[in-house]
């Protein structure tokens, strides 16, 4: 593989002593760019964007051109694993995802796909992966991504996003055999699809738990944090970072993870998240709206932000970036970042 | 006032020795009775219910005589604070509340009622509670509650519900003196209001801080907290329990504050919660869900929670019932409380 030229993500994933901390965020790849809107605009929707190799690759390369972020993350969607095991969904504007039938009986569950079997059908994800790392020359590393199979299971059985994914806690209740059976369908997938997408290209894995704070810690451990500990375990080719929004409960478990980093979210202190953690790296976590405040606010709250997680830290959002955010605002936190220095 | 003869509840704020924790629910008075629907569904919405002061007694008493719950809360909105004010909201059918208008501009929020000028004006829910009075007999207390500052200005200025209140908390970050002037104002009537509460019967008061986990800890500091400390302190007639949902970054804090009891969501453990609060009395947290599971786990489950709590507990969910739950999996869930002895 060729050199990466701004390598300073992966340094600093490996442990190496860097002069900043690298920078990038969540939806980078989205409505704050006007680049994108103009792209989005002219389709039908965001399955469109997401079928259409050669226009995923160019989105995902629009924030290192007009943020000069030091990461790209490929634009796709966590639901293209249930898509591929057999659940497909629409994303219906303002709403979210919206499945056409949902998992609710062992029957369902045994008619899923899974496994490589599954995966091999996300080539339209492969082949965007391929196009951004031409279109990247290796400016930047390039992150892959994956939900959580917690999380994934709660849309799957849901049918659609939810304040309280009642329906899916409920399953994890009542049958558990099925949600570990489930649980267990998606992790092989999700395995499969991250070795897949490494061998096109990605130069590190994050896997989101989006709906790990609607879990009680005993649920989190029975349910998430095992499946979770089991792709980062199995993921050895490149490193991983996981972000389990909302389960500070769990951060201690989740650092003796096999994985090289933790996203933080903007509930947890950095002195929380780095006692906690011990010496992993740390990622996050400003506040999304705080991008919203005035220029010289979010220079003195970024590097405020940056002292309290000190080396080790990969600057990033608590959560990704409002589709609303000013350009501006994204900009001077960007920038902010890089005139940053641990040695001055 | 009258001896209340199952002064369990009461007895257990005081500090006072139990033989068994009081129970209680969040939402108690709502869907899951059979008798609650039969009346909402004669009605043009929510709305009417709550603005016709004889039906809001009966529906609050029927948890008492259904459930054999040990304390009763007036069935009332947080949102009529807001609408005393001056903005008044729709209750949209599983959407959720809908304001008319918003406050976006100091000219707004000058324009608005507050203090005792603007609680005077609640006197639908003044008489719904010296019905309920009636109606109860003195058989348990009852508890009237309010929604937090900072929770209420979530609405004022959002307009609705939301994922994650980002015009609201955009204000608190774009002009932090407006936000103040709100969250002193809110303050203020809420105060007025819980005494004309008191004054009309409630034998408690619980402040519910549901969007308290949307902040960052420093906005929690700074614009929640405060307003929170403050009417808790000036509620001396009757015992206040703080319930602010999601705040574990703060739980210490609110601990300090002059409230009877601490409300803990499901994803605090009774171990984090009773390091973090002391001697404080603790009320909750089942998972809402676990209500859905078989009997006998329900039992265990509840059992194994009233164990870790020990004494000085409330036991109630972690967040409100939700509609849908079993009727039987309430009542066991109530039963296995009234039948729990910590002397055996």
């Amino acid at each position: 593989m060729a050199k990466i030229k701004n390598d300073l993500f992966l340094r600093t994933l490996t442990g190496e002593s860097v002069e900043r901390p690298p920078v990038w965020l969540m939806r980078q790849a989205g409505r704050i760019l006007p680049q994108y809107r103009a792209i989005r605009s002219s389709l039908s929707g965001f399955k469109e964007l997401l079928f259409t190799p050669a226009l995923a690759a160019e989105v995902t390369v629009q924030p290192v051109d007009e943020l000069g972020v030091d990461a790209a993350i490929i634009f796709s969607d966590i639901l293209v694993i249930p898509e591929c095991m057999g659940l497909d969904y629409d994303m219906v504007e303002k709403k979210g995802p919206l499945f056409n039938k949902t998992i609710q009986s062992k029957a369902d569950a045994d008619a899923l796909l899974s496994g490589a079997e599954a995966a091999v059908k996300l080539e339209y994800v492969f082949e965007a992966i391929r196009l951004t790392k031409e279109l990247l020359d290796d400016r930047v590393p390039l992150i892959g991504f994956s939900g959580a199979p917690w999380t994934l299971l709660a849309y799957m059985v849901e049918g659609s996003g939810s304040k309280t994914f009642s329906k899916a806690k409920k399953l994890l209740y009542k049958d558990p055999d099925l949600a570990h059976q489930l649980l267990a369908a998606i992790t092989d997938t999700t395995i499969s699809y991250l070795k897949l997408k490494i061998k096109n290209g990605v130069n590190a894995i994050q896997l989101f738990d989006s709906w790990a704070g609607i879990l009680t810690p005993e649920l989190y451990d029975t349910f998430a944090a095992p499946y979770l500990a089991k792709i980062a375990s199995g993921i050895t080719e490149v490193p991983v970072i996981v972000f389990a929004k909302g389960a500070w409960f769990s951060f201690e478990k989740l650092a003796q993870m096999d994985c090289q980093a933790l996203g933080v979210d903007w509930n947890i202190s950095p002195e929380f998240a780095r006692s906690a953690a011990g010496s992993k790296i740390l990622q996050g976590n400003l506040d999304p709206c705080q991008l919203y405040a005035p220029e010289a606010q979010i220079e003195s709250q970024t590097r405020a932000m940056l002292d309290r997680f000190g080396k080790g830290h990969i600057a990033n959002l608590g959560h990704g970036v409002y589709p609303d955010t000013p350009l501006n605002g994204v900009k001077t936190y960007v920038n902010t970042v890089k005139n940053y220095n641990y040695n001055s």
